[in-house]
C-alpha cells in the first residue's frame, strides 16, 4: 500500500501546475493529464472549466458517472486549499485566476491500488481589482 | 500592488517544501526562512512545531504578538488545504506526516506592501496505519 | 425527558419521505405533516419550497416568527446532511432533486417537552446532467 | 448512468439502519453488508467502530487502501448529516448513540459504474445526560 | 412580529457582558439572567460553564430538554462568533478567557412570539501564552 | 504584549456600533474610524459597503494591498459571528440589515505591536419578510 517514491502523483501534479515545463515527468510515467487556465468570480465556472478540460482530454470518461464523481470530489478538495474556509468566491467578493492540472495514474506500488486522480491548482486570489491579490494553492486526490 | 514575477512567495515556498534542494532561490532573495518535519494525529502539535521552528530560526519575533498572529493565521490557512473541510486530525481518526517551510519576504514590487509570510505544507494524510495514506498540500499567506 | 419509542419523530419523518405510503403512522399519532418535491440548483429555492409547503399546510403558523425560526433551522440542518460540507448547490456546480417531509408532533413522553418539528429530505445530488448523481439524505429536528 | 429503481443503495441502507428487520432486501440483491452499534463522545471512536466492522465482515478489503479511502469518505459524509455543522462531539459537549449500516453494491444499471458503498447512521445526539437528546441521521455514498 | 426597540435582547445581553454595571436594564424588564467567567483551551468546558450557570441560576429548567436544546444551540452560535471558522480551541492551539451573559426574555411586541434566549460572549482569544491574544465576541439567539 | 485596558479596540468598536452616540471614546484616543449601514441578501454587497466606507473615510489606504487584505479578513471574521456557520445570506434565503463600524488604532501597550483594525457589526438577520428576524453581532480583528 505504500506510495512509490517516483510516482508521487500529488507532488508531480503540483510541480506541473507551478511550472508548465514540467509535464515530462507525467509523460515519462505514461500517465494521462491535462492542464489549463481559468479566472472567475463564479466558483461553478472553475469547476466547469476543470471538468470540461478533463473530459475533452480524456483524463476521465465523461459518460461514466463514477469517474465524474471521483474528479468532482478531487476538484472540491483542491478548492478548499484555494479558498481556505468557505468554498466561495464572488459571494464573498473575491476572484481567482488559476492554472490547473489534472493527472491520472497509479501512485502506489501495489497494482490492486489501481488508478488515482490528482487536481492541482495554482494562481492568485483577491479582490476584484487587478493587483489586490496573493497566491493560492490547492491539491485534491481521489481514487478513480 | 502587483506581485513581482521572481518573488512569488507562495510558489517559492511550495517548491522549497516539495524539494529540499530548492532553498537557494529563497536565499538569493535574501529572505528569512525555515523548514522542518512533523508527524502527528494532534493538530495542535502541527501548529506548535511550525511556530517553534519559526521563532527559533527568527523568521518571526516571538515576543511581538502581531508577528505570532500573522504566522498563526497563515498556518491555519495552510492546514485548510491539508485537511480539506474540517481542521481535524485524530478526532476524525486520521494522521499526517508533513514537511513544512516558512518564508518571510517582500513579494510585491511596491515597497509599501512590506513583508508577507508564507507557510507551505507537503506530506501525507491518512489512517493511523502505515501506507493507508495519500498526499496533501497546503499554503497560507498573510501580511506581517 | 425520554423519547417515546412509538413517537420517534425523526424516524417517522424519514420513513415517510423514503416511501410515500407511510404517512399513516404520522396520521395515527394525530401529528401535522406535509410533503412535496423540489428540484433546483439554487439552494434558496429548496428552502423556499419547504417553507411554503409548511405554511400552506399549516404545519407552522407563518405569521409567528418563532415558528418560522424553528422550521428554518430544521431545514438548514437537514441540508447539511444532503450537502455534506458546504450548504451550496449551483455555486459548486451541483443540483438536487428532493422529496421532503415536515412533521410536527410530541416525540417525548413528558408533556412539558412540547412540540418538535422534523424535516426529512431524500433524493439525488449530482452534476447538472441527468444520471450523473447519487442519493442524498438529511434530517433536521428542532423544538417549536 | 441512471440509478436502478430497485437498487437504490442509499434508501436501502437507510431503511436497513432504521429497522433491523430490513436486511433481506440487501441480501436479495446479493450485496455485501454489515451493521452495528456504537455510542461515544469521541468522534474517532465512531469512525473506528464502522471501519472495524466493515473490515471484519469483509465489506471492504482492509489491506487495499483505495477501499479504506472510499469507506472513510463515506463515513465522514454520513457524520456531516449527524453533526450538522462541525464534525465534533465531545469537544462541543455532546454525545451520540448510533446504529450503523454499511452496504456495498451496484446501484446503477450500467455495469461500468461498478461498485459503490453506502454508510447509513441513525440514533440520537445530545448532552451527555440520558434523555437530553434528539434523533440524528446521516448517509454517505462513495464509489469504491 | 417586530422587535420592540427597548427589548432588543441581543443588544442588552451584549452591553451587559461588555460592562458588568449594565445589568439594570435586564432587571428593569423583569428578565431572567446570569453571567460568569470561564477560561479554557477545551471548548467543551466553555459550553459546560455556561450551561451550569444557566441551570443554577434558573435561567433555564435543566430537567426540560427543550430548554437545554435551545440554550445549547444559542451557545454554539455565540461560539461561532468567537472562533470564526472552526469551533475549536486547544486542538488548534488557542485558548480563550471569556465573560458570558445569558438573558431570557420577550423581545417581540407580540405575546405569541414568547420567550427567547440570548448568549453573549466577550473576552480574548489567542495563543496559550499571556498577552498573545486579541478580543473576541459572540452572540447566539434562539427561541425557547 | 498586553492589551491596554482603555484601548480595547474590539469593545470600543462594539459599543460604538451598538450605540451611535459612543464615537467619542474612539475620537479621544485619536483613532481613525468610520461607520455606516447596509442591508442586503447578497453577502458580497455587505463586504463592498464596508470596504468602500473604510477607503472613502481613509481608515485604510485602498491603494495598498496589505491594508485591503487586513480589512478583508477582519470583515470575513465579523461575518462569521453574524452568519454562524455558513457565510451565506440569499443563497440560504435570509437577509441582513446591519450597522457597521471600522476602527483602526493601537490597542497594545507596546509600540511594536503597531496598528490593528476592528470591524464590528450589529443588526438583524432573518427571512426576507419584515419582522421575521432576530439580532446578530460580529467582530473581526486583525493586525494592519
Amino acid at each position: 500500500m505504500s506510495l512509490a517514491e517516483q510516482k508521487r502523483i500529488g507532488k508531480i501534479a503540483m510541480l506541473y501546475v507551478l511550472d508548465e515545463g514540467r509535464q515530462e515527468s507525467v509523460e515519462e510515467l505514461g500517465w494521462i493529464h491535462c492542464s489549463g487556465k481559468v479566472g472567475s468570480m463564479e466558483s461553478n465556472k472553475i469547476v466547469a472549466a476543470i471538468e470540461t478540460a478533463a473530459k475533452k482530454n480524456e483524463v476521465i470518461n465523461g459518460s461514466v458517472y463514477r469517474e465524474t464523481h471521483a474528479l468532482y470530489h478531487a476538484i472540491m478538495e483542491a478548492l478548499h486549499g484555494v479558498t481556505r474556509g468557505q468554498v466561495q468566491l464572488g459571494t464573498v467578493l473575491r476572484t481567482v485566476g488559476l492554472r490547473f492540472t489534472v493527472v491520472r495514474g497509479q501512485p502506489y506500488e501495489q497494482p490492486e491500488e489501481g488508478e488515482w486522480i490528482a487536481v492541482a491548482l495554482y494562481g492568485t486570489i483577491g479582490a476584484p481589482v487587478k493587483g489586490l491579490e496573493h497566491e493560492a494553492i490547492g491539491l485534491g486526490i481521489n481514487h478513480i
